[in-house]
């Protein structure tokens, strides 16, 4: 598909500085707030933010099949409900009003001044009510580093992994927005040949670089969704940090999977990248050997080049860039992980959140995590401070960014920040 | 605690049958609508439902600091959300109205007539919007008897077993009501020594006999709930079967736990227990060997002595009991689910529901599975009609039950039926 809000000649009236991520072909969804006024729903352009509620209450979105005041709400919910047939067009709209062409908001001083928030003075709250939280694990890098270091690396890849996009249920609840401080989990750990387990503070706390997609619509308990009609549910991507504690994961996991050492927390960026601003930047991903089944076969390109970088930041220290990793880099694709999460008739809905996994791309410099990149303890990692890392330690700011670049036009997402605070 | 409600000796001026789940000293909420109105809160006594809304708008629950229509909302939530501060005395103050001294709503013809509706006349609904769904493997007798069929006699249980009350994360939105028939899921399944799985319907569809407790309020995220006081946050309890395709979590589940075997649907009675009504039936558990982190110890009962049993009807023939065990057939308790569920800061919320995992006894007679009851295929069940079953067929309706018996007080559950239709 394509869309005239991707135009790379399209320029804004509202002024977007260099390498800024919120050029007018992005436009990303996002809730905020001011000191006058509660959260709210506005995208993002340059420096600023759009209010969509002034634009909607000035008459300036009529003709779009929207409900009365949609975006006068906590969460993107119901306007992402409304699909594709109404938000796609709202895209299209906001672009043209942000057209230096245009003089319906630009020649409005009075609109334009209420309408058009500096980011600086805007809180960000997360922008969905989360339905459903499902994590996939979907980078073959990550799955035979981590196979390669606690398993065998000659069978690196658990037998299933190239048939099944292997995923599990995430805790909702504690899904956060960028900003959000979490503290050290305590849990139980076992020292190797132990016998009873210890409890306290983890100590391997790790990040997880991962981007996640969000439903719109949702298909009936007992439907299926197939690759084709995939992409019709999925509104946009955010980063996400899927926090995780790999002390706790090794002793809880077996039988049933990650639990208390990923439900603590997880991270997400405030600014929601609609599918369609992310349509230029899709690529082919790798060949699948052996062939899939059927219904996690597909026709056209469901990886997205997205370039992606991690950097932690110790209290009272610059920043130091620990990885530089691309979403391209996943073996099963958006596509087919719906497909796959419904061809048991599972039902999905309108804000809930799938994250990739942790992508790691194929060589040293582009892990999606500490335990990858310290490789499990043995290669500290030097900070800006000279302090070394094998983990997230305690005041560690984790900040994530990604963004797609293509003719001139860089589409960013932002970035998802995060301060582990001391076990409480 | 005591509550006025649970004395043995109260009796309703509504008349309730001899065996009634549903005596005065019961009183479970749930969410119900007829051919005259929209759904909205009631709470079950003998064959009738008391319409709470009406009681609300007579003035009738006044002083109990309730909001304005409270009841009169698809799902019990808002209620829930007010606390025990407020839920109990409600509960009690029903109590009184439905007291056979009692003239208040008994000597209102016309009140009487419209807040008192026939069950067979309603609709049940699910009772909750749920947030987070988790579920448990808290029965020993269970746990052990998967390890043996499919690990090692000798070590049936693994090492974390003892330590943790193993939980994972599960699919809130395709949480149903009882009567909502499931369409058999299709999958990828795998040939013992097959290279390549098979798709297709599940061959092996198998009910879990479970009960789920659901929490009304909850903790910040970063705090965390001790035993002591997890009852402040349990609202009630329901029965529930956790739907499994055991050969697709065969093949997906490994390493990080089911997803597909189990999302395709679980089931849920519609009358919600209250915690309150349930403390009669406290019993010890077992010892617990070998002792358990400071965080799991606690004082007092949390066990219930809840009798189950699970039936089985073939299309078009009469059910068979397949099972009858008993709740109080756990290792690890609700106090210690929930401590534990939140030890790491992770955050509970009104609505979440929380399965025990399947309740086995320790016996042959009191498996809470067919993959138990009929060991692995070896020891196919009849039913009525004579054929076999060694797992679910499609348009077998599988159909369980519950209620504890003390002091000749009958507070039951009421029943989770479900058809399961064929692959869709």
């Amino acid at each position: 598909m394509s869309y005239k809000a991707n135009d790379p000649s399209l320029k804004s009236w509202v002024s977007v500085p260099e390498n800024s991520d919120f050029p007018i072909q992005n436009l990303p969804y996002g809730i905020f707030s001011t000191k006058e006024k509660s959260p709210r729903a506005g995208v993002a352009i340059g420096d600023h933010i759009l209010d969509l509620t002034e634009i909607q209450s000035a008459q300036l979105l009529n003709d779009l099949e929207l409900p009365d005041r949609v975006f006068d709400r906590p969460v993107l919910n119901d306007f992402m409900d409304l699909g594709k047939e109404v938000t796609v067009p709202v895209r299209e709209r906001i672009a043209e009003l942000l057209n230096r062409d245009n003089q319906e908001l630009q020649g409005n001083d009075q609109l334009r001044e209420k309408a058009l928030i500096p980011q600086a003075e805007a809180t960000m709250h997360l922008p969905i009510r989360v339905g459903d939280y499902t994590d996939f694990y979907s980078s073959e890098s990550h799955a035979t580093n981590v196979g390669t270091m606690f398993r065998d690396p000659e069978n690196a890849l658990l037998p299933n992994w190239k048939h099944i996009p292997v995923g599990y249920h995430g805790r909702a609840s504690s899904i956060v927005i960028s900003g959000t401080p979490l503290h050290r989990p305590k849990g139980q750990t076992i020292e190797p040949d132990a016998k009873q387990p210890d409890f306290g503070p983890s100590k391997r706390v790790d990040f997880e670089l991962e981007m996640a997609f969000i439903t719109c619509g949702g298909n009936k308990l007992g439907d299926s969704i197939s690759t084709k009609e995939a992409e019709k549910y999925i509104f946009g991507f955010t980063i996400f940090n899927d926090w995780s504690a790999r002390d706790i994961q090794k002793w809880e996991y077996v039988p049933l999977g990650p639990f208390l050492a990923k439900n603590f927390g997880s991270s997400m960026s405030p600014w929601i990248v609609t599918y369609e601003a992310l349509e230029p930047f899709k690529v082919a991903g790798p060949k699948q050997d052996p062939e899939v089944l059927p219904y996690l076969k597909f026709e056209g390109n469901y990886h997205f080049d997205v370039e992606l970088e991690v950097a932690i930041a110790p209290k009272e220290s610059t920043e130091k860039v620990v990885t530089h990793s691309n979403f391209k880099h996943m073996y099963w694709n958006v596509a087919q992980q719906l497909a796959h999460h419904t061809i048991n008739g599972c039902n999905i809905n309108t804000g809930d959140v799938y994250a990739s996994g942790t992508i790691s791309g194929p060589k040293e410099g582009a892990f999606g995590s500490m335990l990858e990149i310290a490789w499990k303890g043995t290669k500290p990692v030097k900070m800006s401070d000279g302090t070394e890392r094998k983990f997230i330690n305690d005041h560690d700011t984790v900040i994530m960014r990604g963004h797609g670049l293509k003719n001139g036009v860089r589409i960013g997402f932002g970035e998802v920040k995060t301060e582990i605070l001391p076990a409480k």
